[in-house]
């Protein structure tokens, strides 16, 4: 218990703070989620109680897309000395990666369940035509980019707020360049090794794709798909990059209906990866 | 010119009227549709001329799911007598079917352009909100239902507006029922010829998906699939079921995205009609 620790590499969500609840993790491969006021927390946790039991699951697509589940545990935080807090605990998923580079791309047009309270729905409107969420079906949440050096590349959210579809673009490739200091560039040295191949970004988000096109037992409003790799270690065997839903806490259950506004940005998703791969193919170009 | 009248199965959409204009139909397979106000008109108009031109869109794509535009021209209106008014000359999807089965599916959960001005915003995502667009991610804007004998059914347009996800279901089996009058039940014994097998709509809409995740020329909010088919012909040869997108007054060119949200929401009509021919091949079951 003494080794717990706020996490180094998060790049969305609550962070810890003395005066602030937020994740933390053992570094021995677990993760702990405080569960989140005004009812989220309560709902994260039906849904990881729901899903991780449900028959109609696949097994390949829970173990490989989702951070496995194991339960709750009380834990004291810093911000209220002597109270202890619920939290998720949940599987680490940036555990061994010595150099990680990571994106947190919040998935769908829409991140309200359409049976939110009104003020939910106005404010979540208001942020989904603010970004790109509504024009590009998703938006990248956080960032960070490591190098086999050890620099690190990741914007405050203040710039990640004001991003354009060209500025994702930018974005998703720096996520493959090789210099990951802020003098960093867009040489998308690892967009082959990260983005294409067989265990790839792209063939793992195609995977995803498939079940998404049948799957009617849950809706994943304002889930993320969180992107990992180690620098030092996606070209070698192993080394694959991850691909992993997060956020559960606005997952509602579906009316016998597939999650049209997921499955949307998924494939929006997956072109605009797929054009950045094909673009490094071709011979250089202006961008 | 003296053949001109309004289209006796037209489902959905502005209606010819003394007073109002409408759609007209020369009986030799043309279809004359008023270019509507507030730009629309121009805004369909020039969507036509784009897409009828544009290199990148497959003829094969063209051909199958759209109707063939034919230019514009002015005709006098029955709403205000000496007066002419442009119409846009589009192929009669109908023409040449004796009992029409029509259906009009608004495709996506969002019917309004992002740069869209704001009362009209409103305007749309509240309609969107009271019907199952957001839910489903399309709805039904009209359907009428032929049989061999000639009987007719054409639920009104309040009867539409109140549908709901059981409501939607119960009018795609509906669709393809062999009795059409008022009396008429939900035997499906059409949902094989019409929805299944080889040129059925399933496999056409699923031939439109396969470009939709890839095109990054447009985006089709509040366009419509029209499906339909001819009691009489549709088990015979020649008589497969025609699928074809219309309305395209609100159709804005992409910036290098695909049309997530009309993707998300044909894939969810594909679902949802896969659905009805699975149950069909079943033993019966209570729906």
């Amino acid at each position: 218990m003494s080794d717990l620790r706020a996490p180094e590499h998060q790049v969305a969500g609550h962070r810890a703070a003395p005066n602030k609840l937020g994740p933390l993790v053992d570094g021995a491969g677990l993760f702990y989620k405080p569960l989140q006021a005004l009812d989220r927390g309560e709902q994260e946790l039906a849904f990881y109680t729901a899903f991780s039991a449900h028959p109609d699951v696949p097994p390949r697509i829970r173990d490989t897309f989702f951070p496995r589940f194991h339960g709750t545990r009380l834990l004291p935080t810093a911000a209220s000395p002597g109270e202890s807090h619920p939290h998720l605990v949940l599987d680490d998923l940036l555990d061994g990666l010595a150099a990680p580079s990571v994106t947190d791309i919040k998935i769908g047009a829409c991140t309200w369940p359409p049976r939110a309270p009104e003020p939910y729905v106005t404010k979540c409107l208001a942020k989904d035509r603010g970004s790109t969420s509504v024009l590009l079906g998703f938006r990248v949440s956080g960032v960070m980019v490591s190098d086999a050096s050890g620099a690190v590349w990741r914007p405050d959210r203040s710039e990640l707020k004001g991003t354009d579809i060209p500025g994702v673009r930018r974005m998703l490739r720096r996520y493959v360049s090789s210099a990951g200091g802020d003098g960093g560039g867009e040489d998308c040295a690892l967009a082959a090794a990260v983005y294409g191949g067989e265990g790839g970004v792209l063939a793992q988000l195609r995977e995803l794709k498939a079940w998404f096109e049948v799957q009617t037992l849950f809706h994943f409003y304002s889930a993320s798909v969180l992107l990992s790799y180690d620098a030092n270690a996606v070209t070698a065997p192993g080394g694959a990059p991850r691909v992993k839903l997060v956020d559960f806490a606005h997952v509602v259950e579906s009316e016998g209906v597939i999650d049209h506004n997921f499955l949307g940005g998924l494939c929006s998703l997956i072109k605009f990866i797929d054009d950045i791969v094909s673009s490094e193919k071709a011979p250089p170009v202006q961008v």
